[in-house]
Parts: C-alpha cells; structure tokens; sequence
C-alpha cells in the first residue's frame, strides 16, 4: 500500500545560517512541521560548522523520518573560496540524507522561486507572502533563510504532485546499504 | 594504555578521481595498507558521483578502522563551478569520517609537498620518488592521485610524531554521538 502522507525536508545550507524546514504532505493538505535557521558563527571553526549542519541534519532526519530532501543549490557565488565553503557546507547536508537512505533533489534558487510564486525573479518578501497564505502564518521570521528552506520544501513537493515535470531538478534515490 | 600502532587515512578527492591511502604506523616503522585511486566518470550524474566518493570511504574506514584522517584542501582553482563541485565532494568525504568518530585534519597541497620532500614546490615525480623511498615501492601508480593521498598521510604523521609543529593544519576532533 502506498504511504498516503508523505514528509519533506528542505534545507538551504549556508556556511553561516543554514534555514531547515519539515513539510508534511497528506492527500490535498499541506502542513509545516518545523521551520527554522541555524544561525553559525564566523567566529566558529569551518570545521566545527560542518559538523553543526550534519549534527543537525541528522537529528531533523531521526526527528521527523522525512521521505525526501531537497536542497537549493545556487550555481554562482562571490568567489572560489566561498563556493569551495559553500560546497562543503552542501556535502555534508547531502551526506547526512545519503546515509539515512533519503531522495536528494537539488534546485536551482530560481526554479525555487519559480514554483512557489510564478516568477523566478519574485523577491524574498513575495516568496515569503506566498509560503504566509499557504500554510497561514502569522509571525514573520527572525531569518528569511527560514522561509527559504520552507520554499524549497514547498517547490519539491510541487514537483512530485505537479502534472508538469521539467529538467531542472536533479534527482537520486538514496541507498541503505551502508 | 596508549595505542601503539595507529592507522591514517589520507584523501584527495576530486570530482573525477579520488585518491586514497592508508598507512599504519607502529614505534618507529611505517607501512602502506593501501593505495589507489577511484575514477569517477564525467558521464556520471553528480550527486552518482557524491554517493560513490562517500561509499569508498565509509568502505574503506570499515575495512581500516582508521584512527586518523587527512584530507588536501587546495584553497584555489580554476572557478566558482568547479570549487562548488570540489566542495561537495570533501564534504561528503569529511562527512564520512564525522560520522565514524574519526579526527579530521586538512591540510593544503603546499604543506603536504613541504612535509614529504622539505620542499613546498616540489612536483608530483619528487614526491612520488620520495614516498618510493620510504616505502619502498616498486610499482608506477597508475594515477598521481594515489600517491597524493599516500603523501597526505604521510605529512599528517609527520605532524603527529614531529617535534616541530606549525599552525598549517586545521584540526578538529571527531565526535561519535550520532
């Protein structure tokens, strides 16, 4: 029998704020379990923040037993070394689904826009209205890395449900076998 | 009673090949367990790619029960995409050696060069007839990217038994509650 409700993590890894959210999807209804941002110091070891995202990605995994994981997945920074952090940062979210047998879709920020609002340019304050009437709420959060993290959570549950499909996600399954 | 011999595993990984290595180390002897490389190919998906580097090494730790890891960090390449990439690939690598409770320390490919040959400029034939020396090797790797990691661990023992210690490395221990 086909699991009828159906959860998703989305994550926008960040080497100093990484936003997370937990959606749960059940027949026509949508839900959000848990949003929030980890907020990372600069003054933190690089290393130390690495392990702070994959202790926290693996504790929402152990929380909530997501079935799938998306992750946003900008294609442009500032230079190498931010891009070579950001990368990091990446990895060990990804490794963290990987290793608990999870889906990982990664999407681009403007195909995140895109699908939630209409318009791959909409700003942050559009995203956010939008993910506001959705799921009807009422406090406007500390880090729009939050709502972003919801966003993509949103986005990928569009694009399993939506009878339109297109190439700008990249999908894998996850394996157990470790 | 403090553990005599000690077992590091040294990686370089790339998003087309991962080297890696193992080395045991016991008084004052020193010897190679392993040395090889793993070819990924461009035709592969990228996240196929992620989920083969962070098998071989959860592998590979399985199979070594390594009490180290040393991994190369170059800080510079070619562009945003590629470090992106590049980034990734550590990540899930680090991830890896995280999750198993196991010491990461990284350091740069100048700092590897220097350690090994006493010269921080040294060529990849310089260190590979070094590392020869050392362990006594008979055979041509097929790929540089082995000896890369069998010299990435070498110049972590050299850190951890040297008397002379400089602040090139980050280290940062491993923690085991996951």
């Amino acid at each position: 029998m086909q699991k009828r409700s159906k959860k998703i993590l989305g994550v926008d890894p960040g080497t100093l704020l990484m936003g997370y959210s937990v959606i749960e999807t059940r027949n026509n209804s949508i839900q959000m379990l848990e949003m929030d941002a980890m907020r990372l110091s600069s003054k933190q070891d690089h290393y130390e923040r690495l392990q702070l995202i994959h202790a926290r990605i693996c504790e929402l995994i152990r929380e909530h037993k997501p079935d799938e994981f998306a992750i946003e997945a900008p294609f442009f920074g500032k230079n190498v070394q931010s891009m070579l952090k950001l990368g990091r940062a990446q990895g060990v979210a990804i490794a963290a689904a990987m290793q608990a047998g999870i889906p990982v879709t990664e999407y681009s920020p403007r195909k995140v826009k895109q699908s939630v609002t209409g318009n791959g340019n909409a700003d942050k304050d559009q995203v956010w209205k939008m993910l506001r009437d959705i799921f009807q709420l009422r406090e406007v959060p500390k880090y729009f890395d939050s709502t972003d993290a919801l966003a993509i959570a949103v986005c990928h549950h569009f694009q399993l449900s939506g009878p339109l499909r297109n190439g700008t996600s990249k999908k894998l399954k996850g394996w157990e076998a470790f």
